[in-house]
């Protein structure tokens, strides 16, 4: 790892077990596609790949959006929030959507008590 | 807490310590606002009342947002994604903003290795 990414990972507050969770979102539509977490290895293969990267934490392992799918994800921008906490990442979504399930946002459903 | 109530918050997959991140959209903008955590208690006066509250990890109790700043939201929907462990609610932000610092949205910096 460069000096320099070294120094962009310092800003951001990785959690105890390492992760920090990414919110990606369609950078035209501005639709929220999904929330997933990443850690200092996939935030660093986001920046300099400008694809994302996250770790999943059932497998314990980088998974490569849209490697197998082809629902690939063209970085815009990674944005930190005030904490340093959550990381908010705009996208170009490529493929059918960001969503396993075949909708292009993961939130398809909605809670309602009314 | 209502039977309604009850199936309504089986929908969402509680984290082992009892909590949801839950994403903050403007609905108008579609801005993305902050992230803060939620639990059942949290999630079940977000619904009921409209307005959205939250659980603080660190002072480990409930809070609403904008009791003291008048920053405020108003709920126009509730979305859970795909796996129900992630939560998408839409606001009117009122006051100057959702961030503590005076920024309209937490995400007001950008992490750039190129």
């Amino acid at each position: 790892m460069s000096f320099k990414e070294s120094l962009i990972l310092e800003q951001v507050a990785f959690n105890s077990e390492g992760l920090v969770p990414a919110i990606v979102q369609d950078a035209a539509s501005r639709e929220v596609l999904m929330m997933a977490w990443m850690n200092r290895e996939s935030l660093r293969r986001t920046l300099t790949e400008g694809r994302t990267w996250f770790y999943s934490r059932s497998r314990k392992e980088l998974w490569a959006k849209g490697e197998t799918s082809g629902a690939i994800q063209d970085v815009h921008d990674v944005y930190y929030d005030c904490d340093g906490d959550t990381l908010l990442v705009t996208v170009t979504q490529h493929g059918s959507g960001a969503c396993h399930t075949g909708n292009y946002s993961c939130f398809y459903r909605k809670l309602d008590l009314r």
